[in-house]
């Protein structure tokens, strides 16, 4: 076998369908977010980033910083070595009592990513918990259905959003038997919410553990930034709460929040949290300030859902289709991968405006589509600008526009 | 099923073992390594750390330090997107080139630890080279394991560091079946290093590709700190060399250094690194200014390796038991868990020298053992006191001692 070649014609299939992936290689400046300098063959130029993950402009608040550079100073970069062998830094612990605070549990287990924390928590229950059946939401995001995978235990795929079939689905098993009922809140390729308490309601009913990924949801809803679960008050419904610290906390780092023997259990045989060097000190403590504000701060999370308001209403009198939901996420839809890159270049060169097209394998093929993410950083001329140049493409690309309300 | 009453069970088994994990909660002190403070229930106290994998110290080191703090006034505190959604910062890409030239590659792709480049990297490959057929050394790493094991492709256990053993396990296969040899170069709990070159020309025989683990090896071997294979001049013939930024290079994060097309091939296609929010540039950056630093300063090496044979040597004289090898790690072999928590105890309460116990599924039951890892920042008077120490633990529990050479 030549394996270079392989790789090679591989990469040309994916350059074939349109869906190869150039990275924007950029560099966000803190303190003027949402504006970034731009890298290409070694050129730089300004742009306005509408695609941003951190949702509230939170890596740039000065708390954050201050709080990394306090502990770089005093603890150093990193933390030296896995959570087990010398890695537990004070920062860590803190962080993990102020989520379990977040979040109203008795505990919290960090993990290095959002990513490796779905994964490892859902994987061990998953897989030590006896003859576990796992029900998933059809639409769960990789992390998730990685873990749930790696568990080897039975599961079922409920359909998106569905109590209904969900409770259909955990009518057929043994009312004896271990299950694990994993969803989302927040959805964040369509901006759904989840039917929280109908799915608590189900879980009850039947004895299954529930498992929500609030990583969309964390920092932006509730009261204190506790989630969707928190601003509906059933967080301590929730037998897991799982989040991130590398979006709306605009930092890096995953959780959960659980009961304490749960997260000691997975902290005891989780291959993933085992096995890695732990967070540096400084990005614990960045994303414990970033939380201990929100928790106290609604101002940020007022200030992006006027934004997110102001730019669906624009799109809605222009007649720019999107997906209409409930979250702070709008989604532009395209529907075709080389459409929706042409765009996304047109925007940038022409307008220095950044919105990274979103194809296969993050949505299905037929739904691609520009996400904008507009947060507290966003000014009334950077939507303007952003809006009337959507404006522009959409007509001279003649893209379908929706009717217009009169 | 009684979920609570299921996880408290279990954990109790875990206790009666005697491999109940308690971790050391502990502040290191930047500028001071590797003196840390120690918290204990609101008290702290000062600990000597024995068991960092900050090998070097390079987590404390002025110019890594110096480039997060600048990175973290510029960039702010995290990337705020995956890499292909917003979050690959310019801080990245220059990481990424200068991985590639630390290891002669022509391309490196980065990932939020070592443990989801082995995972992901490994998984990838295996998984989509059609039919592949992975060798893995019998003793490899938690996350290489779990990365074959995504992968779902055939796989063939061979003798720990046996090129004799590999080679008949691969003249059994058709030779135009993809073959994938994963080993590391430096086992970290017994220290010792694989025959590299002996492994290489089975793999080149056979036309498979060789994936190494450099983890415990980067930054600490080779003229520049390539790792053992530049020490041996071997780099050129690896396919995929793979390594930390959490040990010695002292901040976090890990990759894969490869040919273009394989590193894009992995960029593509890995789950692991698509799906999860970068690295914060802070951390890219101050990993770039340990690789820079390490690359053209040979001092820490050195002394990092006097510091070695001064403890090792005293080991001997003394006659506790330790296993020889020719790494900088020094595993001093206990061989019960019970115990080897009691001396681990007994060395903080008394002495205030930190050496986690290591034990299963960190290492075979019946190893337990102390894992020293000497570096450049541990002066004469620490080591006089931990083996002074260690004597006197050894001769209060009537330990084994070796014969001791006349
Ligand atoms: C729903 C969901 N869960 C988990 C993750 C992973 O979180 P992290 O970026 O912290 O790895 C993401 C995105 O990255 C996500 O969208
Ligand atoms: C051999 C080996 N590979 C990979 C890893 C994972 O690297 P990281 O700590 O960067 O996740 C480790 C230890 O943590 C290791 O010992």
């Amino acid at each position: 076998m030549d394996y270079e070649n392989f790789f090679g014609s591989e990469l040309q299939s994916v350059r074939d369908e349109g869906r190869y992936r150039v990275f924007a290689e950029i560099e966000r400046k803190a303190g003027n977010f949402p504006q970034a300098t731009r890298y290409v063959d070694g050129e730089t130029s300004n742009v306005t980033v509408w695609c941003s993950n951190d949702y509230l402009g939170m890596g740039q608040h000065p708390k954050v910083l201050q709080a990394m550079h306090t502990v770089i100073d005093e603890c150093g970069a990193g933390a030296g070595g896995t959570r087990n062998i010398s890695g537990t830094n004070h920062h860590h612990v803190l962080l993990e009592t102020e989520l379990a605070d977040l979040h109203n549990k008795e505990d919290a287990l960090l993990f290095t990513s959002g990513y490796v924390s779905n994964w490892a928590a859902l994987g061990t229950l998953a897989a030590r918990i006896p003859n576990c059946m796992v029900l998933s939401d059809a639409l769960n995001h990789a992390s998730m259905i990685e873990g749930i995978r790696y568990s080897q235990a039975d599961r079922m795929i409920f359909e998106h959003n569905s109590p209904e079939d969900l409770d259909r689905k955990l009518a057929t098993l043994d009312p004896d038997r271990p299950k694990l009922v994993a969803f989302e809140s927040v959805y964040s390729m369509d901006g759904d919410i989840a039917p929280i308490a109908e799915i608590l309601d189900v879980c009850e009913a039947h004895n299954a553990m529930s498992y929500i990924d609030e990583v969309h949801g964390v920092g932006l809803y509730g009261p204190r930034g506790g989630g969707v679960a928190e601003r509906e008050g059933l967080m301590d419904r929730i037998t897991v709460i799982e989040g991130t610290l590398g979006k709306a906390f605009g930092v890096m780092g995953g959780y959960i929040a659980a009961s304490k023997n749960l997260c000691d259990y997975v902290r005891t045989f989780a291959s993933g949290f085992i096995f890695t060097t732990a967070l540096p000190p400084a990005v614990a403590a960045g994303a414990c300030a970033s939380i201990r504000h929100l928790k106290e701060s609604s101002a940020e999370r007022e200030r992006q859902q006027d934004r997110v308001e102001k730019v669906r209403s624009a799109l809605d009198r222009m007649g720019i289709p999107h997906l209409p939901n409930p979250s702070h996420i709008i989604p532009v839809m395209v529907g075709d991968a080389h459409k929706c890159k042409f765009i996304s270049d047109w925007l940038m060169e022409n307008h220095g405006i950044y919105v990274q097209p979103i194809n296969y394998p993050t949505v299905p093929r037929g739904t691609e589509r520009l996400r904008l993410t507009p947060s507290p950083v966003h000014s009334d001329g950077d939507i303007d600008r952003l809006l009337s140049a959507l404006s522009e493409i959409w007509s001279h690309c003649e893209l379908a526009r929706r009717d217009i309300a009169a």
